[in-house]
């Protein structure tokens, strides 16, 4: 920022000039409706239009109203698009949902939010440095943006390591199979290189975002950790909290959280999470509270209080604001940033139009469903690609890419020559929709009831394990 | 809240119908800005006036933009005073001032915090209670007002225990002799009433506000925490806290922190502290951290989580913002409202127009001063409500109510006839300016030399002890 100094009406960085462009700009508003003196609304507009001048000179964007500079900048998309579709996609870390059957238009979402497309060369990298066959989610393009992964990859081959951060907010003792996406991802990248993962449960996060008690959302978050460590985690290199739990046990994770806050004004998280007025300070403060995880000191037991390992967040794209915050404040307070991994959405059952949610039954296939259930729901609910008639799905083929059975099976089923030959047969109308859904049912039956299976060995003393604060196998 | 419903607009309390109230004043605004419809901005117009009839009709109060309900409402006191002077008066937890000599007018406080005065059958009753003759704070008016005393009185009475609470902002190492104040009332408190103490010494709080490290703070808070001791209190009874430490030591707690939290808006914090959109997450969420401790089951090793036992908070008035909201949240998550006793200001050694204040070395005498420089400074820096010459002082008299050597020995000095001959031969001219501030050097160096040697006595272990979270001699 040296290269600043002198401009700015004597702010020191652009979020210092932003604030500063919020108070002039309320000053000219209240001018104006107080009908003060010309002169005078003259002069505050000639100062708003030069700080306007300076921060353009500072960070090389044009200043917005609710839109604070740099990574925590997103490009809104409320103009009319170029190509007359996909200008409704609303992705935010409480809503998701477009008009789109083919689901949110990513390749849009990854300019919007600044961030980057994984592309085949990454693909390539990651086989490379881990020696392993890339993950399906890489290969199928679901991991399909990044932040700083090269510089990660770049770190790891030099020896430098780094950890895992991923979690979950408990809102209910129901899982479905969408939320195992970032756990499964998380668990094989943890396989293939070796390093520590921190799981959060935001279970204070829901207790502010919901009409629930304190004691309800602990209780959701130490169920959850059950079906996180029925994926497969390694206790001896995993760490799995509760924010309720571990707030209250770690000074250091406290200590990061007021950092964090001292170095966010509320206009960011307005201009970030769309808070109003009205939000009880709790929302307006839990951003930081979700991005500490993100710095290695929080963690003394596992770093010993190292503040300088890299982190790596494997999450659905719609928990990205909260990093871009992260990633903002981080230089600021003498932490590096952490790097992102972001998947798509999974799907509803109903269409890729929203993701799944556990608040609707009938849109999800929950981790306690029975084979059964597992079946009746994918034959009713399941949005199907294919054509009415037997005879006009033959002739004319179904569409994968609107077809949730397809999608889901993209998600789980390991065999690329078999996936693309499902694809083909339902493009040309040789598989039929029935047969799609029942390959579909065939692959979810097993998985889930071996889920079921593993998460029934997981004892409350596993639980406590894995939730307790404690060196893991590692060096640091 | 029974009797209200139907009205308000779907709202369920004062404050949901505030929030409204807000919202919609924006809109009206938001129209009118946009020259909108007429029509769309009469109907904006005609909700908000319903609004407006409604809230009086639930809280028998005007709406008032910034100004939350209930409790929490200070009424401003910004019109021209009735008899033209005392209304510059500025009392907030940051900034005290006003234009009279003789201090802020705190009758006049009383009406705008809505609190009580102590009046003397509240002096005689605690008397009576305690059997104790009334700390010499209370006698002579220096704790002038109260919340909700008498029911911890009566509750007393009944054999209803009940816990002190009183806290300090660590934002230096430097502590004056103002800074005692509420210890020493504390410290006679609790030997009266024989029951539990807890002191927070706000490190986070200071960080956020000042241009300090972590670091720092917190050694602040363990050197302030010395000082502190030094007042003499019991270790058995008496836990001392950093928040900085047991927000991480106890999920009890934060769980009180997140509580409170999820039951105060921005717009709230904003009417009652004044925050803006440019304060950063940390300031605005902070109010939840200081109100926690008023909570018994905050404190789990010391009340078993019992979250019954009334808290009572001795401190200065400025200080009063935070339990109006404290009291204000409490019935809605279950908890009693803590009862409070409030001092006035300390002067500054330049005039009662603010109070004294570490930052600025001539207008405190130090706990760390020695005798020649107390001797000095009150020679030197005391305002004097003397007469220019002795000729005039022996002819006229001095004026007590403005000399700040008189106000410091109403303070210190523990003889009330002396100190009432002191103000008779002051105003009469009997006794020069000089002869009374030797009176105040003579009280003043032999009690902070006192407060020296204990302060030696403190170690680093004492320290460690009244930190550290434990059960006192109490059974709860």
């Amino acid at each position: 920022m040296t290269d600043c100094q002198g401009d700015g009406d004597g702010a020191n960085t652009p979020m210092e000039l932003y604030d500063k462009l919020n108070v002039q700009g309320e000053k000219v508003r209240a001018l104006k409706t107080a009908k003060a003196e010309k002169a005078e609304i003259d002069a505050a507009v000639q100062l708003l239009l030069k700080l306007k001048v300076d921060y353009k000179k500072m960070t090389g964007q044009d200043y917005k109203a609710g839109c604070p500079p740099s990574e925590t900048c997103i490009i809104p998309d409320n103009g009319p698009a170029a190509d007359g579709e996909n200008n409704e996609d609303t992705v935010d870390p409480w809503n998701v949902s477009t008009t789109n059957a083919k689901g949110v238009d990513y390749d849009k979402l990854i300019v919007r939010f600044g961030s980057s497309k994984i592309e085949k060369e990454l693909v390539d990298r990651i086989e490379k440095v881990s020696g392993q066959k890339a993950h399906r989610f890489l290969r199928r393009g679901i991991f399909f943006s990044h932040r700083d992964m090269h510089q990660v990859l770049d770190a790891y081959e030099k020896n430098k390591s780094f950890y895992l951060y991923t979690g979950r907010g408990p809102s209910s003792e129901a899982m479905h199979v969408g939320h195992l996406i970032p756990f499964i991802f998380t668990k094989w990248l943890q396989d293939v290189f070796d390093i520590p993962l921190v799981i959060q449960l935001t279970d204070d996060e829901k207790y502010l975002w919901k009409d629930l008690t304190i004691e309800e959302c602990h209780r959701f978050a130490v169920e959850n950790a059950k079906d996180i460590i029925a994926c497969g985690f390694d206790v001896n290199k995993t760490f799995i909290f509760s924010d309720l739990d571990y707030m209250g046990a770690s000074p250091e994770f406290y200590r990061n959280v007021v950092k964090i806050q001292k170095h966010v004004t509320f206009n960011q998280v307005k201009g970030i999470f769309g808070f109003t007025d009205s939000d009880c300070i709790g929302k307006i403060s839990f951003p930081a509270i979700q991005a500490a995880p993100s710095f290695s000191n929080s963690f003394r037991h596992i770093f010993g209080g190292r503040k300088d390992i890299q982190c790596l967040i494997p999450c659905a794209i719609d928990q990205d604001p909260y990093f871009r915050m992260t990633r903002d404040v981080a230089p600021r307070i003498g932490y590096p940033k952490p790097a992102l991994l972001h998947s798509t959405f999974f799907p509803a059952l109903q269409g890729a139009q929203t993701k799944m949610s556990a608040s609707d039954a009938n849109s999800s296939i929950f981790l306690t469903d029975t084979p059964k259930q597992i079946k009746n729901k994918v034959n009713k609910h399941a949005f199907s690609g294919g054509k009415d008639t037997v005879e006009e799905h033959r002739k004319f083929g179904g569409n994968p890419d609107v077809d949730v059975s397809f999608m889901y099976l993209t998600f789980f089923l390991e065999d690329d020559e078999q996936l693309e030959k499902i694809r083909q047969d339902y493009t040309s109308g040789a598989l039929l929709t029935g047969e799609l859904k029942k390959l579909l049912i065939e692959t979810l039956q097993p998985m889930i009831a071996q889920h079921q299976e593993r998460r029934k060995q997981v004892t409350d003393e596993t639980v406590k394990q894995f939730m307790t604060p404690r060196s893991l196998n590692f060096n640091f």
